[in-house]
């Protein structure tokens, strides 16, 4: 029994009736070879071979119709109230289903701009109008994007620990990482040595390892998603780390800074202190912003205003993201009024999301200060998942 | 540079032209959330993540207009003779080549029928839509299905060394159990035990690890995608094992059979015989039958036929499939022409292919027998991958 399946299943009707749909539809086939990236939530890791159908309805109804040789393991997750096995054709079960909910929408998984709400291929969509041809129902599709949105958003008391899990051990490596780094090294050689200690905790990736960690030494190394180089460490560097392990499937993401200490120095020159300062009072200014009901952008502008303000040219990303299976989790952002982020910063905070927090700036001639502190919106502000960052870490 | 991108890239011009089609689009976004099954073959494994489009034409042009931070990736593989990187929007760029090549159809990658082809979803196909409103190619998208099924099927030389790379690691781990297994030992101890030796030797599973290897003892064992039991080997049971290796991406898939004599006996009882001489049989029959441009479905019936002609049931499954990436790799099949198989056993065999074969009968009292060889295509016939089992291990 998977306790996520659990959680997130039971969190469908109430989304739905805020919504006022009736109905979600999940269709699905071969998820081995192609799936949709909302099962692991509501269905779990294992395979739906044959053509396949999740209901949900605004009373809580859970049905599951799918192949016979599957209905066991369906019925295993617990999840479902009725699991319906079909040796044939879909068909015949699913118009029976959906003549007696009888939808006026029925809402499947497609969405232009959030593709973590477009697991409906669309041969399949295809496949499922022929299905419902000469029924009402064929024309009632449409996309399920905010039941999505608001179901990965929503996180359930399991995900929140998992995340917590993984930040804990992020702070691990980070910790042991503090203990043993030093001028001479390269930046590849801090990576490796991190990535290491991941793998022999059998731990895994928030996001790929060519950059993960990401570790930027000195002011002319590239920051942004690249690998690290082979640029050394030297005295009078800022350190950036951006890492994140993924633990029982959910992600951590952190950005920590650390300052090597010329000889003769007893603290960082003043424009090291003032722009790590700065980063510290943008990343608590949008923790203060935070509050459900809220647009994303608000709290951008929050965290952008003290960056530019200061001095500093505003940076080129939003100033936070949603954090869940995923680093990059999708939904409402934390960010500005840019056309590539569409409508993503209007959408509204809600309790339960996680977001990371990441304002940051160059100091010149000595390296990036980036941040990076991942949060819990609660049910009036916000709850840090990790303690911040306050204070530079000096070597 | 991944040998198989720039070989399956390769093919895909003399496809199209065989298929009389302008220009093949491959459209896709974000893959690390959800990819394309086809992206591995003509890619790699490195994720697109703003909108991404591969072009390929009739007379060879190779085109990526993807993000400018993916551009250095792109060029890497090699594959493309053209990377055309953007800033904002994909739009100017995609709608000029188009206009350029002026593609009276434009194949996309859907398909009701296919999982392997619909790897376009149902958002992103309506995304495409609308960036080519206003256009005359909105109207001109049609499935890839032909062509994905082309490509795939036809292995390349490294596909082919891959496929032979995993049959020969997957034979070792049979041999290598051949040596120890015994009455008295449980399904799931032998399986446990191969499985051990794959994750030593850092091999992956072609199949889900529940039933990979798939072990039957006896008469009473359940055959099918079932997980090892309980059931404890006794002399006079016919063991079955159902397993497959994943090297390097590509898979093996083999059956083999194995007798343990009673006290006393010096060869197996003869409906033993008679059972393992009749799949031997089979699946030579099978084997003499295949030749390019035959559809699967003769060469079903070529190995049905032995065992129905000898007094045995029928099998209710195809007789093959073909195997590459996938243990279950699509397309055309050694199949009969029963509903759940569609179109798929009266599309033509083609050189290059691989295909299983793997009748299969049950001996009352003594156990299934199955046996299963992977073979290739050839130009005019085809080859074993393996040395196929025509005689029974005797333990």
């Amino acid at each position: 029994m998977n306790p996520i399946v659990i959680e997130k299943t039971d969190q469908v009707s109430n989304i739905l009736k805020e919504q006022q749909l009736d109905l979600w539809l999940v269709f699905v086939r071969e998820t081995s070879a192609a799936g949709d990236p909302i099962l692991p939530l509501i269905y779990g890791e294992m395979g739906l071979t044959w053509q396949s159908a999740l209901l949900f309805t605004p009373n809580g109804e859970k049905l599951a119709i799918l192949g016979r040789f599957e209905a066991e393991t369906a019925r295993q997750t617990t999840a479902y109230d009725r699991v319906i096995p079909y040796d044939e054709d879909i068909k015949p079960s699913l118009l029976q289903e959906l003549e007696r909910i009888n939808p006026a929408r029925i809402a499947v998984n497609y969405s232009e701009d959030d593709v973590l709400a477009d697991g409906l291929t669309h041969g399949l969509y295809l496949k499922l109008k022929h299905l419902l041809a000469e029924t009402p129902f064929a024309d009632q599709l449409i996309s399920a994007e905010q039941v999505i949105s608001a179901l990965r958003g929503r996180k359930s008391k399991t995900e929140v620990e998992r995340i917590q899990a993984a930040i804990a051990s992020t702070l691990e490596v980070f910790k042991s990482a503090f203990a043993w780094i030093k001028p001479g090294l390269r930046e590849i050689e801090v990576a490796e040595r991190m990535q290491a200690e991941v793998e022999q905790r059998g731990l895994d990736y928030a996001w790929p390892k060519t950059n993960n960690p990401a570790v930027n030494t000195g002011p002319d190394s590239p920051v942004g998603h690249n690998a690290p180089t082979d640029l050394v460490i030297q005295p009078g560097h800022l350190l950036h780390f951006d890492f994140g392990i993924k633990q029982d499937g959910y992600c951590a993401d952190i950005q920590r800074i650390v300052y090597f200490l010329k000889p003769g120095e007893t603290q960082p020159p003043e424009p090291v202190r003032k722009g790590f300062a700065t980063v510290v009072r943008a990343i608590q200014a949008a923790y203060d912003a935070i509050q459900p009901g809220l647009p994303g952008i608000e709290v951008d502008r929050a965290a952008r205003r003290v960056i530019t303000e200061a001095g500093y040219p505003e940076y080129k990303y939003a100033t936070g993201h949603q954090l869940g299976r995923l680093a990059h989790d999708g939904g409402a952002l934390l960010g500005p009024a840019w056309a590539r982020y569409g409508k993503t910063p209007f959408m509204p905070i809600e309790t339960g999301q996680v977001y990371t927090i990441e304002p940051g700036l160059m100091v010149p001639g000595y390296g990036y200060i980036g941040l990076e502190e991942d949060i819990l919106v609660t049910k009036s502000s916000a709850q840090y998942l990790s303690p911040p960052q306050t204070k530079l870490i000096l070597i």
